[in-house]
């Protein structure tokens, strides 16, 4: 399998340019050595503590310097400082069999700087623009259960970044609130985000259907997903999830499912398969997470959140029948069998035959039309506080 | 009192150059605005969230810009990267009355490279190098109970920083355990140190004396101090704080005091005076901080930690107390009266009869003897991710 798979892989670091040609046999021996190895480029280093015994200090070294560029958001940021596209290799296809799938390669292109209303990510693949909301598959690969999760939020920080569902091409942007960037509030113990936080593209919570197990209606966005393995994603990122399950979280009135689900190449993915293992493998995480989504707007003067099921996740084949139906909403919405009472961008560049269908003449227009990257601007202070919520953890 | 201030306070902003001369009148409207004002430089935007109603755009975008660099650590990475020193300057000096008091402006400078084994920060005043341990006073001003604290690891972050109690005149350098630079996992919910954690200077936990109230000998180190204020303070300032109480860890049969301290410019100060007062303010820190040290050694392969009086702090009474024998065991050490078995590097520049007492051109020595500052080396991906720890939390 190794064998079959180095030489897109090496290509892959070489195209990224992260290892000069003259590293790549020592690389090899660094391939050589994962347990966990995959072709998803972007996780490959993810068992790098399992090397701490490698003779090759050479190896060790050069897994080191590669590692932090993958594992930490600076990768992010140093990447796209310059708007050079950042290179998501995932393997996106229509084949369960990875070996007919054809990969597709997702980037990334920063516009307008981080920390200031004008901040875009926008994503290409090789054509041109596509939309992370309306392009980007679903699933992994057709008749599985692996998703594409869009990376939102990467785990400990706090800017609320978010896919524009109301621009065209649904750039990932923050969120901004009276005017101002939106950051969500450490509440005690925790810091920023506790997962990577993103969404499933192709699905949306329909605001004019009433979900029978919840008595509420849909929230007009793509689903949201929590991603609980031990790697930082990076914002921007497409990650292969596998569903253990969700909660439902009642946010202002409105249905907001919040997916639980792991990257298929965390070191842990293997022993995580149902809503049950989480608890067993990660003691407190579930309730930290109800918890979370109960105060994390009261600092900002709301009332804290309620969940249907009296805070209790549903398993994973519960939330796959919810994948499933937000998708189906979404199918409708872009065949444009249902109205579009919420103003959604539904332009896309992928599907000839879509109604929303996008020339890449005109995509690259709407990319360009954005100022270029450039460097951040402060960071709000208030992401330094902790903020120290009492409530009842039950929530009655 | 303002106009008093406003000089040295603008004269130090454009030292630090981080203000054109130009925007000084804006930021005396700012300055004119801080309810919190106080001649410490690295505090005085603390509030800053309070001015989100200034009719000022300028004021609130110079205030956003300044803030930045000085509650984050990217303002001391930013500035440190260079080799250039980092001006930290705090109100040290001799006299409980500010007016009277001498101001000593201490600045840092790296040498090498973060993540790397070379990496330092030496302290220097205005005539050369000193020693963090030896030189910089116990307290901010005689007779007050306002102490110095040297900070060696923000809030949030993972690398275990500390002074360098072996190394002549003692600059900050991450620990290093079996060859390996040494990061504290981390242990869910925690992200990294939950306080901003240092040492007071010119104290000692003698390992030859036996503590009556914990029956174990002192660590050999400085006292440690969990800053707990809502500023993530840089690494490497020296902060002036206030004593609340403290802890008696055990760790390894070694008796190790840790001091729990608030900033004195932090907006929380005025209302935390006493043990019972972090309760109060802030519940569930003092218990989170039991459990942090209880169980941060854990995913490194040690047992659990032990603390004196069943895990319950003591009073700020109390604590003040331990700091007045630490600084004794200090006193008796630094003048020669007790053996220095534990082989401390006890060289200082600012005392002439100090039997210790270094040349400045000695020290000058010394520092130049190191790497100048480089680039980062790269971030293990370890301090990505979470450890799930079970215990008891009252450690029965």
């Amino acid at each position: 399998m190794l064998s079959r798979l180095k030489q897109p892989f090496i290509s892959a670091c070489l195209q990224s340019s992260f290892v000069p040609k003259s590293q790549v046999n020592c690389l090899t021996i660094v391939v050589s050595n994962l347990r966990h190895w995959n072709p998803i480029f972007s996780s490959c280093f993810s068992d790098y503590r399992s090397l701490s015994t490698s003779s090759c200090s050479k190896t060790r070294e050069l897994l080191g310097r590669f590692s932090s560029v993958l594992h930490t958001p600076p990768f992010f940021r140093q990447s796209t400082s310059t708007g050079h596209p950042v290179r998501f290799p995932t393997n996106i296809g229509d084949s369960p069999d990875p070996k007919k799938r054809k990969m597709t390669s997702i980037t990334t292109v920063q516009k307008g700087s981080l920390n200031k209303l004008d901040y875009r990510i926008y994503y290409r693949n090789e054509t041109g623009p596509i939309s992370p909301f309306h392009d980007i598959p679903l699933r992994a690969a057709t008749g599985t259960n692996i998703f594409n999760m869009v990376v939102e939020v990467p785990r400990w920080t706090n800017a609320k970044m978010e896919i524009a569902t109301k621009e065209p091409l649904n750039p990932i942007k923050q969120d901004i609130k009276k005017g101002q960037l939106r950051y969500v509030a450490n509440c005690f113990p925790h810091h920023g985000y506790i997962w990577n936080y993103g969404a499933l593209p192709q699905t949306w919570e329909n605001p004019n259907y009433t979900d029978e197990s919840t008595n509420c209606k849909g929230d007009n966005d793509p689903i949201d997903v929590c991603e609980i393995g031990g790697r930082i994603q990076p914002r921007g990122a497409v990650v292969q999830v596998k569903i253990l399950g969700c909660f439902a979280l009642i946010d202002e009135g409105e249905t907001d499912w919040k997916l639980l689900a792991v990257d298929v190449n965390d070191p842990m993915a293997d022993k995580l398969n149902d809503i049950n293992d989480i608890e067993k493998l990660m003691p407190g995480y579930l309730r930290a997470t109800v918890e979370w989504f109960r105060i994390y707007k009261i600092p900002d003067g709301k009332p804290e959140n309620q969940f249907a099921f009296n805070g209790e996740p549903k398993n994973a084949a519960f939330a796959l029948n919810i994948i499933e139906e937000t998708h189906k909403f979404w199918q409708e919405l872009s065949q444009k069998r249902v109205n579009n009472d919420g103003e959604l961008a539904l332009e896309r560049t992928t599907d000839a035959n879509s109604p929303f269908n996008m020339s890449v003449a005109d995509a690259e227009g709407i990319v360009n039309g954005n100022p270029e990257a450039g460097s951040p601007g402060p960071v709000d202070p208030f992401v330094d506080k902790w903020h120290y919520i009492t409530v009842n953890p039950n929530g009655s």
